[in-house]
């Protein structure tokens, strides 16, 4: 059945292409919420813990983009709908401090795409599905902040969409590190997550380790 | 790029299938809000046209389970959310007059989908969207009443995520045939529709007719 | 600005109205995934914990009933999209063994709603959303099965639209006692959930509890 | 029930407001695709006739401004998702000709919002209808291209939302006047658009005119 192979689900990328690419390995990586001010509740306790995944991020994303996985950036707007990514990357990029300094390890490149999401998940009111549909991902690596918050709540839509997720534990950051290590406990247990160290990962067609077993593996 | 290609859209069939088999040809028939009791406002002029359209239809959906082109009822739910697909059916049926002709010519076979919707598009808050994706459907057939209303709107739906679009017009009807042959003239003009008389469709696989380009075919 | 508070969700609840009433306290109560026939990987000793929460749940229900809180049914459809909430209904109630003394010690009532889902959250590819707006609903209680999976997605989607979730202990239940505890900790830490025993819930209009910063008050 | 009211939708609007006030009269305005560099199939031709609706549209949205009406540009964003809304802004103003002068015309302001859109509808995979809500806006302003594409498609969501739809002719443009005013025409008989006059629309709450059954009246 030819035609029905095609038509799994019709895309027109010819005329409306959101993308330029399909991934390679049919592989994406989110990077969520790290490019920001911090200045909410809590705020200054999760960078704390934000630079210490920044750098593990910094060098995912870099291999990622050698081997052709697509890189996302999936972030909040900072409240109101009149800013855009460009604002949003300056605004973080330009501060003195932690937030400055991880904003501009984390710099979008030229070929990265950007999804400027308005509440916690990157599904929920945005062209995220869409545009992995057109970059014809299955699988997605989510890294930033807050894990037990945009994280999971990513994790959560991307499993109901039969995505496969991995959530390496270097990449995402809480305020409490307690609560980050529960999260990744529930996202293995009940969305079958793989929690498996960034240097570990095989792009850009992912393969769980051997070890996946194990818990608490960061 | 094998893992990519079966990435397009990821979909997991095995564990909670909407579906039984892929549809032939990657067509699905729609036959949407046929199943009333026609108590609305201009309700009585609705549905006589919509006597016209019901053998038609009926041939149709015949043809297309001989061929293996799914066949899925979208129907209103009668106003509150508490019944279900065979209330609706029992209520259309059991009715004096053409109303329950109507439905019992066009009563579902067990093989046939079904979709309650809330409001006029068949897209709009229901499953019909996962359900065609297991079905592995790019390519509908629309049917039923009223042409302006809710065929319009599940068209537009479906040429937004992409999905090719037939509209016969000896299967569709509006209380103003003016208003009908209007409202087809926009599918053609503003969304590509095929309107095309259902007789020529060419199961499963549709082809545009040859003689496509002529206006008010039916 | 007196049309604009009417405006806050435009909602043609004349023209085409899901629900009857609006519900009492601005509160529902959602059963979920209960009828079943409990026949799928680890179903077996996911209903040996079912039937104890199955008791509360109908106790609290009747209260829903009495205090005029909506009661929803939120069901799997049993795979295949034919069959439709009767048949749920029926199927289940029909077995013999724990599972059919489950369904039917939860039968719906003449006045409750029923939606049904493709997938884990509710909230994803269903009418539920609307019918909660028709309902004027801000708050929900949370019941049922498995507390891990479409407990905690339905809750992830309900906090995404800013309902206020509470989740009783008492009526859901995991395969696991410390998976569904954990669990718990997670709806209470990250969706900011009620985690508040079900006699103690003050209906129409839910009060959180003076004791809830307490954990684990089951 | 006083709780009901307010929880119509809930809407956290504290923590995460899109949206800096509510909008005068629960009214926006939407100016769709009028930021372009045409360049796709008809694009000059479209551009032709869009140069005369754009001083209209500037006008009303000085109105709108004037009186509170929140003003929204929702704009495609030239195919790949990385591009961003002042992206848009700039790549339009910079060009020579009538398309630029037509972006300079329209140039956004600080006060107004901004909705990238991945197809045809403002509100298919776009934060637009959250945003609409914390706007506290339940009537909607149509203006801008193509009247038969994105305007009637955004129209069609719209309605089916349950948002009353506003559409003067002089601020919509199509490549052929004719399959404009055929689509006015359907706008008004399906979806009960008000098709009426920029300079006779009374803001910010919104009145029918008298002569709104006169058809064309542009």
């Amino acid at each position: 059945m030819p035609f029905a192979e095609q038509a799994i689900m019709p895309t027109d990328e010819e005329r409306a292409p959101l993308a330029e690419d399909h991934a390679a390995g049919g592989t994406a990586l989110l990077i969520i919420d790290m490019l920001s001010d911090w200045q909410f509740p809590g705020g200054a306790a999760l960078l704390a813990q934000a630079t210490h995944v920044a750098a593990p991020i910094a060098k995912l994303s870099a291999r990622c983009r050698e081997a052709g996985v697509s890189v996302v950036y999936v972030n909040d707007n900072r409240g109101r709908w009149r800013s855009d990514f460009q604002d949003v990357v300056r605004h973080a990029s330009s501060q003195v401090g932690e937030g400055g300094r991880v904003a501009r390890l984390l710099s979008p490149q030229d070929t990265d795409y950007c999804v400027l999401k308005p509440k916690h998940s990157g599904f929920y009111a945005t062209p995220l599905e869409l545009l992995l549909r057109h970059l014809h991902v299955g699988q997605l690596i989510l890294t930033g902040v807050s894990t037990e918050h945009c994280i999971t709540m990513t994790a959560t839509d991307a499993c109901m969409r039969d995505f496969k997720v991995w959530c390496p534990p270097d990449t995402v950051a809480s305020q409490d590190l307690d609560v980050r290590d529960r999260t990744l406990e529930h996202l293995r247990e009940a969305l079958h997550a793989c929690i498996q160290a960034s240097h570990g990962l095989q792009l850009p067609a992912l393969r769980p380790s051997r070890g996946r077993k194990a818990r608490k593996q960061a």
